[in-house]
């Protein structure tokens, strides 16, 4: 069996990005199949029958699921370019903040992305209440969450932010502002700058239109 | 700074014996400090500002929260005994599962813990659902997830199922049956036959009185 390295996704997704990030940090080469969720290959079912859902890392024919399990598999598998610190004590502190970003940031996320009305409102609430306790607890005066280099949990927060930020201009409100996030703020600037991450996003405008019919359509549906 | 290792935990929760198993099995010496979620200590708001929760592991005065993420830690700093595979593809499937329990199972468990009438009997249902993929994909025809010996996927999973298990006789339904899960039912048969976990639970009488007596509650106040 080759050593190649495939990568399962869907262009608008942040879990996908996650994975093309922590490869192209790592300065792997691997080859990307886009996928259609609304036409679910044969192929993504049998990779993962489980959750039927992207991404998935094809390694050697081997298939992993689940954004930042693959990339715990990637950091493993290719050490170089760590994601993560060696200190055992700071991977703990670092893999609590990764739990955090998918237990309670990305679900207040899902439900801004997918709530109209009182219940909108609420979420926006929440997620400002998240962005709070990760200003207050999770960054401290860090450039990044592990310290001077980007790694696993910048990963894991830049993609529900770098989408938060896309749907804050969909919804027309301003979350992440810096007078009351400065430490999120910055970083978030910082973390943009990196030229990886710069040099793989999706495009903006696209993702715009992709957010205002999803949300037309939940309107629509909603009254 | 000693190396001291203390785990703040409930007699109650299934996550404070995820902890108790795991340094059990790796033969670490730990002091226990039993905590009253009713009335929070100081030194627990201290360790754990964000969610407030046991279990709380502190060694050499610091602390690790989230069950699974202190157990990886334990891995790491005492790897005799493993409770993850070498292989990292295999530690990879190991995680996948283990995120699975957090996230499915578990949800799932705590909805058959905290709902009545309708919302019960749907919980009871996707119980079953998630029941039946683990008995699909998670075990194939090991003795433990991870082949011959307890690991880190058991102790995620065995905890679920045993307070399910106790669920069961609270509400007078029956869910893991040996004939519709037949390797899943195997498998806790073996889990509970391991002397660690076998020596290591709490009384089961004690736990039925408390999640009688929550139900009552719940019961109560919902007609």
């Amino acid at each position: 069996m080759s050593e190649e390295v495939k990568l399962h996704g869907v262009w608008a997704s942040p879990f996908s990005y996650r994975v093309i990030w922590a490869l192209k940090l790592k300065g792997i080469a691997y080859e990307y199949v886009e996928e259609d969720l609304s036409n679910k290959s044969a192929l993504l079912l049998h990779y993962n029958p489980v959750h039927k859902q992207i991404p998935v890392l094809v390694h050697a024919g081997k298939p992993i699921c689940e954004s930042m399990i693959i990339i715990e598999y990637i950091e493993e598998m290719w050490p170089d370019t760590p994601l993560l610190p060696t200190d055992h004590y700071k991977r703990a502190i670092a893999r609590f903040w990764i739990k955090f970003a998918d237990d309670k940031a990305l679900s207040v996320l899902r439900r801004t992305l997918y709530t109209t009305g009182e219940e909108l409102e609420k979420a926006i609430k929440e997620c400002l209440e998240i962005l709070e306790i990760v200003e207050e607890h999770g960054l401290e005066d860090k450039k990044y969450f592990n310290g001077e280099k980007i790694g696993m949990v910048d990963i894991a927060f830049g993609s529900i932010l770098y989408w938060l930020g896309v749907n804050e201009e969909v919804l027309g409100v301003k979350l992440l502002e810096p007078h009351k996030f400065p430490r999120l703020h910055k970083w978030f600037h910082s973390f943009q700058e990196v030229p990886v991450i710069k040099e793989n996003l999706p495009n903006r405008d696209n993702v715009i239109s992709f957010l205002k019919g999803r949300r037309e359509t939940l309107e629509a549906s909603s009254t």
